[in-house]
């Protein structure tokens, strides 16, 4: 028995071979989220030729990290294709997708809010509820505890902080709910480009805090979409998907 | 005004001062569980009084990383006390709690048990139940295939691995639950201390996944009953708290 | 008792929320000095409409890390705003302010002096007097031991210096006084961008050092300004605030 | 005695001296390959005198990290040069070169690819049969296994990655061949120019696994080579040499 | 001119020679304080016999990190040295010396302590005022908050913290005094021997602030003796020296 | 369809359950070995009940990283067990085990030994002739060059190096022959555990080299194995398995 | 006393106040060499102020990391002065100065040179003879060896090597003389910006190699003179200087 | 032709093969000095077996490293083998070598002189005179100041530091010898076992300074030996050897 029987039944899971890409059509089975472009690293032909695969399929499309002249060919492709030149994504909404519980993203300073915008966007465009917070870091903490009432609200807490990064375990000290941290680039000299806050978050000494790549927003809206779709009770659940 | 009379407010908040530690008695209020002890760095004498402290309260206690001479010294203080020796925690739990949903904590190999079974032991006591699935690591995939039906019923799924720290990436790929990564620092060479699988674990491919600290299992058994917690209904939830 | 109520107190601070950002209208009574704009990272619309706000009040501004397009643009909005060019700041000075005791800034090499600007012009808008000597490095040793009289009549000695920053340690040799030591990212190879000298300086042999971030000149000069401001009798203070 | 006799001996090995460059025209003897021409850090002058000189002898030619610019220059130096644009190479192949054993390269994603032509390019121009299987990443594992009866044909697999690095364990527990794991700096965040995916090739936990330099595809098809090349009977191997 | 005259002059600083350490009877008048002994690295015999040396002088002795048997052996040389068991400092006090001024140290947990009393019993000896606030992390920041008049009564604030190293930052949005940070080696993990909250200190949001390396209390209690020496008014400063 | 059915079928590879490790008796079949025992990071009780399953099978057993302590408990276990001191080894070798192609296994110094001799025991247990040179570094090269013929007659070659681990790039540039790199931790100072020859191996100029951890001379001797049983002609493969 | 005379007498050395540079007329006595300008983080208007000041003194003079527009400018200033581009420096010679003694410099590599010219420059303007042996890695050590007799002949011996920094242990093994080793920052993936080769040469098994800044060949230069130039006799020496 | 005939040739230098050690008995004509046993690492068995290979030959024994209970084994070896304790050092003197020049060796502590001894005993048995300044850093200079002819009078300087590392920088600012600079692993937090002071010195703005690794003062010695040498005259060297 040199090649075991059943990993020949798993070939029959669908993808489609581009060669150059093996675009994955059984994801949204598996995942609850079809297949999402990264743009970075691509070709401008390989990102269109993939988003006119996944395109095909009905339900949402996400395309991160695009830059303005790959966002204009791609929301070229589809009539409901919108570019969110913050978040930097290509997002088609899937408006059949609704939930109840929602997530709350926060920012430290102002200069956080692009990474804050794609994790907004991700997990809208997954079904999610979003608020937000921005620039409300511990210079000046009353700006956070003001509107603290949203924190209490929500499902789970996204932090995104660049610089010392201590935001999330402030915030972690003071609710009982899940927190995704997001460690951003911004920053100077002993930052090491996101290194510094990276290691505040996994270093933190208030409990609950799961921690992200550095300025991985779109990692942070997929995990607090996960978070937040598991708490809705199950007769809704079945709406959406 | 020189200092925010609203300051003075928050002034109130319960705790205790015993000049070497200030125990936080309005935790459980604020963060759903009381304050845990981390036995590291601290002294015999230090635990013991912070213990006291704590265990006059009624409901749940937490001391992680006993080693077995004040585990013993612990255990004696009070009757429920018991030590979980791999998981190196000496626990009194909350007989009242009791959760519907479940954590699923997995490991790549034998020896990342000891941190599996802090996030175990943690996740039990805060009020969640708890099935593992042991030492099936990529190297031999089945193992995990032939028990991923326990995967798929979970609610949230704790990975642990040390050396390269892949397991999280595979199980992401297979299912669309949020998963707590935990790298450990088993391993030698350039793993660094548990930092290569941690490098992994913050790159992974796949989505959903936050990352904890090296060897952190009480953060991860913590972060996971938060998300546990929070997919209960309201009805129940009352119930445990 | 869900949420304290003492929180609900600590609402009441001012600020302003634009959205992208929480103008901190308090700052200036808590910490002595209003908000300050950290233009890097930020747009030019965000940066706009922050200073707007903040120049409404009356009282000295500072914009840090403004590249000359945005200065140009800041400096229409006040009458009294100046663009300091190597220092990269933009400043309306407070004319109120005036203090006795002074600072003394110090670099090692003719490149470090960007970094020194920058101390420079925060300090001074700040309310500080401060002198300098440029390029007085080890290598030299003698061209700071010529004007050294000058360290002895400090209240506190920033001194600035990048490549092996050894400077901060040998003047620490010399004095009595609290040193302020800034590493820069001037040098090449093994420097790693300012990660060299900030070892040299936190290592240093010598006692009274407090080291801030790569390339802060902002930082050092705030932190000495609190130190000198500190050392000035509290009739004199009145004047100032 | 004051140099061993012995040294006298081995000058004689041939080169020649261009001044700025010792061109080794012993190498395809010693190595089996001649000398190749990394472009990176030499000037166009350089890279085509050297050129000239290597192109004299018959045989395969191979110049990498060649850009638009200089290939254009390249590829008139000889009629049967050929710009490898994906791969970034300029080869001459040699047509009486023809091996039995062949090698498979994978990667884990689309921006993995300009690596793995680089490797492929290298191995065939040295004399290898190459096939490939692009974008298989453990994100839709299903992707590799159903093509994976070319791995188990395989003599030796290129295995090419970024971001988490994993794909390497999870080939190395599916088959018994050498595999070359290729770490690539695709990546953001954490991933540190790729340093994430080297850590955890090195620290793969399946056996068998042989780690090059970060976006080395020339060193991993030469490597692969060497290893498919072994493979074959020296009655063949005659015929190509 | 061989050697510049100059030189020759500094020569008649005094300083003793005992072939393995040159001690320095001038520090004193220098830097405010005599030369203090670092027992690290350095033999018993050593230890002792520059003590020996020092203590020929009237004023203050300080010996840092000393275990308990050098401790001791020192403690035997002068009726008046007493060993600071937690600070790991055997000290002689000037009774002469008074300020007025005060510094309060704070720790965010109770393992954080030996460095603070190394900081305490530094500037004490130096002849500063110390209150210390132990334990007051932001997991629970209203047991700061309860005891912020102490914060501002301060001329100078040590904040002293491991794992994530927060609490200078939190502290920095509280009050306008100057600030020393010390990061300390507690945590574990990704917190690599305090690198974590070193680095979360120097990239801290707040102003104010300066940071000593990691776990050297002594530095942080010179530092701030200094910058609360220079508060003092002159004619109570004579007093003391 | 929630779950592919084909996942299902993969279940059916052979494994046994302990609780605490999955022992994997398909391994062989697809690896071409049977599941090796890392003994660090395993309690005595799990190493020798993994050991007994083991056993079980007929075929070779190896346990890495053995104590002397383990190792006399599993060399009781089965009658040819034997324990390869300086290799920390306990192997059962397979006697129907016989290849032709050999491998050659090189150090630079004598303290690499160990791992070297690690490698060794690896590779023969699996059935490849090993011959090794001990101590050859390039401080006296000519101890190399003397016995290099049994470099060309190696299939491949191993190479062992701690400190500056330069002799892979040496050798690297004598033969044409596949290289797998060994750093080892041998070494001080700037070496950090091993961190110095593992860049020196993956930045070989030399060509044909695979790196693998640093002290990992098990993975070595895999690696170098599987690179040698490839290069045997079928027809003597299948008597070997 | 509270400052000591002495340091006033230090005082008289010659130098001159340019506000943003202190230029140091007593270098050429104290150090055997006048102050050379590294360009690098100097504006225009600065170097060309200083070099001004510096080239009023007969003597040689030294500019490095100069590029072509800066170049320009300085090479007006006097009319001996060359830009030397290969070595990115601009010097105008002192043709009293000849040495006996010579320095010998090796490349592994063709991107090397830039370095090594630089070191070249240095020494020669400085006074030493120099002879270059280029592109002599151990790819194909022969080229060295043919040409050791140079090596033999040198009284200290410069090596610049990037991506694997082997060449100088090699040569160490070599030849009894003082070695130079420059590591450069030629390479790619984990060369980490010639911390490979940095590392490689500092644990360097051979004896006798002392290791400057990565690309620093002014720095190597100048020590290999200071080598060379102490072993000339004294009655030459004079001559010189 | 499959080997070249040079390298047969090579091989005839006289070298001894023990098995886990060749014996290289040519180096006293290659590098001037019989090979160093460096103990770390090896077993006493080993040790000893090479010192008595080595110790056949008259001329001077060098073993380092060598604790104790080595130490004592070896002593026994030869009737002028002497224990250097604080060096770790076991040498045999040849008492007909006598050099003119001599070497300076400098720390800036007392707990460096472990390091410098090394060095010291070194540079002696290869036949340098050397005198010794020791703890003479810049927080008290004038130490070095006072002593400072013995610098001038010097053909070469080692400069030993750990912490800071700032020494050898402040030592080049004063002479124009090389100077060969030693970081030790002294010191705490972010010294990173030597890291810091290797950083400082590699970035030195003194010229003329060769670094060593880490704690490395047999490096040291051996270099600083190697650069006396070559200023003697060669009427006079040929006494020596």
């Amino acid at each position: 028995m040199s090649i075991p029987k059943a990993l020949n039944q798993l070939r029959t899971l669908p993808f489609e071979d581009l060669g150059f890409a093996s675009v994955d059509h059984h994801r949204a089975l598996r995942q609850g989220f079809p297949e999402v472009i990264l743009c970075e690293g691509k070709t401008s032909a390989q990102i269109l030729a993939i988003a006119k695969k996944l395109l095909k399929s009905k339900g949402p499309f996400l395309a991160t990290r695009a830059d303005p002249t790959i966002a204009k060919r791609l929301t070229r492709l589809h009539r409901h294709a919108v570019y969110h030149e913050m978040a930097r994504i290509v997002a088609v909404p899937d408006q059949t997708r609704q939930l109840e519980g929602h997530v709350v993203i926060v920012t430290a300073g102002t200069s956080d809010i692009p990474v804050a915008e794609e994790a907004r966007v991700t997990a809208e465009i997954m079904g999610s509820q979003v608020s937000t917070l921005y620039d409300v870091g511990v210079a000046g903490i009353h700006r956070l505890l003001d509107r603290q009432a949203i924190l209490h609200e929500a499902r789970v807490v996204i932090v995104v902080a660049g610089m010392d990064g201590v935001l999330p375990s402030v915030v972690g000290g003071l609710i009982d709910r899940p927190i995704v941290a997001v460690p951003t680039s911004q920053g100077y000299g002993a930052n090491f480009g996101g290194l510094a806050p990276l290691l505040t978050m996994l270093n933190a000494c208030s409990s609950g805090i799961g921690v992200v790549n550095i300025d991985n927003g779109f990692g942070a809206g997929c995990l607090a979409h996960r978070i937040n779709a598991g708490m809705v009770s199950p007769s809704k659940k079945k709406k959406v998907r």
